[in-house]
């Protein structure tokens, strides 16, 4: 059964290994930031160093993995039908809006979002590591140059996750105007039996 | 005064707000990983994606910063003659010599020349971030695959740091053999004050 996420939250679940998570881009162009941690052990976690340096890419998507800050596999991605995810970039949290959008006020993010779902689970703010960014397109020039552009997700776009230990799974509909085209919308997910 | 950092070892010490770090490549082509924490709360520490984030580049470079998990400014880069640097990949630790190297023997490491150090300052191993990468050479191309090869810096070469906060800094010369051109130099660093 597919579930929702609301515009500009997130949810948290776990997901035993084998079994599978399916993201889906509900309507197009919406971004969803996944953290990943072990279920046993929460200071094991999701590591876009560990990650890059092993698949030898900044780029991720089908075949590739998603490493632990203890060198071990957390996720496959078994497919990928839209293909562009970034893992550079840290979760929009309070301070992205006030020092990149220059926007004093409050705003939802998914730095709030993650850290909120993942307190019953013991996990604090300080422990929310740079998550991977579904469906986010981040491009990059030949010197590094980082620009946030809408992502190429169509709707029902969508990446799907083997799980390789025990995780707890922290998931959002991105909060952040400049990484979804402009609009808030949904995201969608499945957890599937192994 | 200039000390040394002999090769495949580390050293960690405190730095204050204001004061200066040069860390320098005495005789070239050799890397040295940096991580940062806050003096005086080791959960604030050096963010790769918060630092690519807010800075917009994958090369960090002379004027901009590095900046931490809780987005304030760790370090100001002041000067850098080689120019070269990565914050992508995580500091070799013993799998990356069992996975990447196929090397099932002991193998010194950054990871482990970074923990060692920063014990009596409570730091544990799962507390490692991605480092900042000092003249390591990793290269990009446009469809993200990355090639670590030998480092572009002469003897001599530095960069020049300016902490912006009282900062516990670990710093290695790396052990890694294809991120140093296949040999092991030691690194200088000298602090100068503000």
């Amino acid at each position: 059964m597919i579930q929702q996420i609301a515009p500009q939250t997130g949810v948290a679940f776990t997901l035993k290994k084998g079994e599978r998570l399916k993201v889906i881009d509900l309507w197009g162009t919406q971004v969803s930031d996944m953290v990943l941690f072990n279920l046993h052990d929460t200071r094991e976690k999701i590591s876009s160093g560990k990650t890059m340096d092993f698949e030898e890419s900044i780029l991720i998507s089908t075949g590739n993995y998603l490493w632990s800050n203890r060198s071990r596999k957390m996720m496959k991605l078994l497919d990928d039908t839209n293909g562009r995810n970034d893992f550079l970039l840290a979760p929009c949290s309070p301070e992205t809006f006030q020092i990149m959008y220059n926007n004093p006020d409050y705003h939802p993010s998914c730095f709030e979002n993650l850290h909120t779902n993942l307190k019953p689970y013991d996990i604090l703010p300080d422990d929310i590591p740079t998550a991977f960014n579904i469906f986010m397109n981040v491009q990059f020039d030949d010197k590094g140059k980082l620009s946030v552009l809408p992502p190429l997700s169509k709707a029902n776009d969508y990446v799907l996750f083997e799980a390789q230990m025990d995780l707890i799974v922290g998931l959002t509909a991105c909060s952040a105007e400049d990484s979804n085209g402009g609009t808030f919308k949904p995201i969608g997910y499945e957890v599937l039996e192994g």
